[in-house]
């Protein structure tokens, strides 16, 4: 199956200039959604005690792959959305700045923790997930995405391993 | 295995006064995350042809739950995060208000539809989300809901069957 003909180009969306990549096509097809999760997991190396999931396209697939690898699903958010303690890391990303939290106790020293999102662009949303799961003392297994930008150059700022389904 | 003992009450959050089900403890757990989604699949009438998913902790189980159904996965979003046409109706809320969207290509005329999301409170997110997926001839067969806050009367407002987990 090819997956790319499910992902559709939004031009100038968020911002002018940049190209979106819509993964809603895909979302709504159940062989092509299937499809995408299976092919995320043989990427993935196991064990894996925690899907980390970014906040809020990264949780799609998310919850999906923490049941299909028998972990458990922890979600980085924006800033003020958790309930419970934090701790949190500011970033630039491609539109603009922000602030990500996760949960103090969503992370237990020594975890094998797999960071997923929709997509790998500048890198800095990742980097900054990335700190958040290692001064909890997680240890990163992988950054999976479905899509990578290369040209962005974004896999170069993560010093740990990364794999995308579908780089562009 | 008893959910209710993954379930964390934060008190005042996200406003004074609040009483706030955090489902973050029961993500976070291998064993009761799955349970949960099993749990889930066993209140929801089949076939099912489309999972919509509410912005954004109805996105944990939302993609679980469109496997699991063989079914096709739509996100409900907050206005201004999908990227492709859609349409939309404000809302209020047991914080605020607000406005929801949907892609006009994410429901098909007839499609039988699941709407899921964490909590049932006033029923005015879930309302809104009918609205949404009615405009587009879609026919809703469950309101399905991991908890629901029975003392704010939200499933009155939904003119459709509603199914929760656990009820407080």
């Amino acid at each position: 199956m090819n997956l790319e003909t499910y992902i559709r180009d939004i031009p100038d969306f968020p911002k002018q200039g940049i190209v979106f990549k819509d993964i809603t096509p895909m979302l709504g097809d159940p062989k092509a959604f299937r499809y995408c999760a299976e092919s995320l997991v043989k990427l993935i190396p196991q064990p894996i005690d925690k899907v980390v999931c970014i906040d809020a396209r990264g949780f799609f697939f998310g919850g999906l792959l923490a049941e299909k690898l028998r972990a458990g699903l922890v979600p980085v958010r924006k800033k003020g959305k958790l309930p419970s303690a934090t701790i949190e890391e500011a970033y630039a990303l491609e539109y603009g700045d922000d602030t990500l939290q996760i949960h103090i106790d969503g992370i237990n020293k020594g975890d094998k923790v797999l960071i997923h999102d929709d997509v790998l662009a500048t890198g800095g949303t990742a980097k900054a997930v990335c700190n958040l799961v290692e001064r909890l003392g997680g240890e990163i297994v992988q950054c999976n995405f479905i899509i990578e930008l290369v040209f962005l150059k974004g896999a170069g700022k993560l010093k740990v391993p990364v794999k995308s389904l579908l780089t562009y």
